[in-house]
């Protein structure tokens, strides 16, 4: 299902701590590859393959502007795992509702 | 950063639909390892690996007994996600406050 793909690509993106952390930068607003990369001590290359995961889990959008790349968060993007988790609270609540209910009244819920 | 690991983990163990639904069964009741993969169309081992993954993540804790595995979810370890994305609303919000505060006291933020 598409829906499936998408949401892994979400997660994978995120299980890096150099693109959480670039996702949190975003958070406060479009940023340059170049002003983005300046707090890790790792490669350009290396730091723009994680820029293209990025891109290509649809978390953020790049354009290029002369020579710099101006990244962009896509919000709606981090809904896939906000929903997600919203999903399992759901499942939790109605558990705890059911075992609530078997408790106060054994009989009723047999 | 420890911290940091164990979230990469928990990250990636999620970036799975089978292991996904997993998670999403767990969160109804603990469950045998028999009944968690009979809705998946794959083998036992293929399905292992998954619980083995979830597993490695801190997500699910495992026992034995006789013949039968049982699962039970940690959802401490699904925090670590709702964690991370309460954070990044602090992020969008505190933008949020200093835009607004741009917009109606351009002089005072200035």
């Amino acid at each position: 299902m598409a829906n499936h793909d998408s949401a892994n690509e979400v997660f994978l993106a995120l299980a890096d701590p150099t693109r959480r952390e670039v996702i949190r930068a975003l958070g406060r607003g479009p940023a340059s590859v170049g002003e983005l990369a300046h707090p890790f001590a790792i490669t350009l290359p290396s730091f723009m393959k994680h820029i293209r995961t990025l891109e290509d889990s649809g978390l953020i959008r790049t354009s290029k502007s002369g020579r710099v790349r101006t990244c962009i968060l896509d919000r709606d993007r981090l809904a896939v795992v906000e929903d997600w988790i919203e999903e399992q609270r759901h499942v939790w609540d109605d558990r705890t509702d059911r075992l609530e209910a078997l408790v106060t009244d054994p009989e009723e819920t047999r």
